[in-house]
């Protein structure tokens, strides 16, 4: 059973407001809190579940604090569509807001504000080992539960920061900064990256000319074709498969 | 004004069934809308707008039959969650059955079931000059109305097909096959494809059987990191990035 401040309390994770007062998240599904459970980094609050799912993940719950619950009560604390057997309330993870970036590619995400896009470039950063993402203030929050659903379990392993982009590259003058856009040297015929920062910009409007004046390289993606663009995910994707 | 009877035919073409019989399928929005006007391809039925958007088109409009509705009538006929000014009815478009493959990238798709990875796939293939997909029959349908709005015009420059893959892809003995899948030769070390067909499996379960014993070549995209997968789509353009 769950109390009516219980069910109140994670609803009200939902919102930004209330996941940065209480420094905690929502994570859904059994893939995603499995993922979680097995993580060693990431600290769970609580979880609530289905009878069925309990049973099956026993070895997984012993030092957890389970409350098994109703399909209707899942309905109720569940942000998906269809409630899918298992949600976690997860303490936020503790970011290095100084991170090394030397030897290293990092991405540097200046206004993606579709958090599906937002969670699909996290996952894509994890599979190609980036590290650190550095986001401008206005790109979506990484603990919305569209990006935390859409990552995969990849929010765990990847250092997420939030900051104003102009100050924070100011503290790393020495890696080369690469800036995504329509034009620019191609990244196919580009050798891979030792170290540097990839900024990638927002989809409609690209990078901010604050950054481009950053930027010590231009690069873009040639098109064969004659879509009027690509996603920024998939864009992203592309990029660090040629140059990481 | 609309009467009760196109309403109801608008909203009924959000049904594969009624768009099969009827040879139709819905476009919404300006840009997506625009750009159809603007393809010598696409034949349109009706369009219906918002006389603000009306105004702004009126060259574009000539030829055409375009009804003014008001913003009530506008989100009847909508299937977005906030309608765009204007919804065009459109004539599918004749696929070509038998397409000549040789010296071309074709991709096959096994399977893919999310409308939105279909749409940015469709619109991945336009960008990377692909010319024709061929698609198992379960696949989703490509005049789906998230199929349509996330290709954002592409679907007018690309063959699409649906098939039983396995008979089709016999007609091409000649050209080689290569199945995308976790295990394979990694697409980075690959030199560029004069030609050959491109097999993209569904995410959860990869490429069926089948499938896999028609292919000639199984290729991959190296992991660096830990993320468990890449989304179809994403792989799909890491691939073509790669090889097209």
């Amino acid at each position: 059973m769950l109390s009516k401040l219980q069910v109140k309390y994670i609803q009200s994770l939902g919102q930004k407001k209330f996941r940065d007062i209480e420094g905690t998240f929502v994570a859904e599904g059994p893939k995603l809190v499995e993922e979680i459970l097995q993580s060693a980094s990431i600290e769970i609050t609580a979880v609530y579940a289905l009878k069925n799912w309990m049973e099956q993940n026993s070895t997984l719950l012993k030092k957890l604090n389970v409350t098994e619950i109703s399909e209707e009560y899942l309905s109720k604390i569940s942000s998906l569509k269809t409630a899918n057997r298992v949600v976690a309330v997860v303490k936020k993870i503790k970011e290095d807001l100084s991170p090394d970036l030397k030897g290293k590619i990092t991405l540097v995400l200046d206004a993606i504000r579709d958090p599906g896009n937002l969670g699909t470039i996290i996952r894509i950063a994890d599979w190609f080992g980036v590290k650190n993402i550095i986001c401008s203030k206005d790109c979506a929050d990484c603990y919305n539960s569209k990006v935390i659903q859409s990552t995969m379990g990849s929010i765990a392993r990847v250092n997420i920061i939030y900051t104003e982009l102009n100050a924070f590259l100011k503290e790393y003058p020495g890696i080369r900064i690469y800036a995504a856009g329509i034009e620019g040297k191609d990244v196919k015929s580009m050798t891979r990256l030792h170290e540097g920062i990839i900024v990638i910009g927002n989809e409609s409007q690209g990078i901010s000319p604050e950054m481009e004046k950053l930027a010590n390289v231009k690069i873009t993606i040639s098109r064969v074709g004659k879509a009027e663009s690509l996603n920024a995910a998939v864009a992203t994707a592309i990029i660090l498969s040629h140059l990481s």
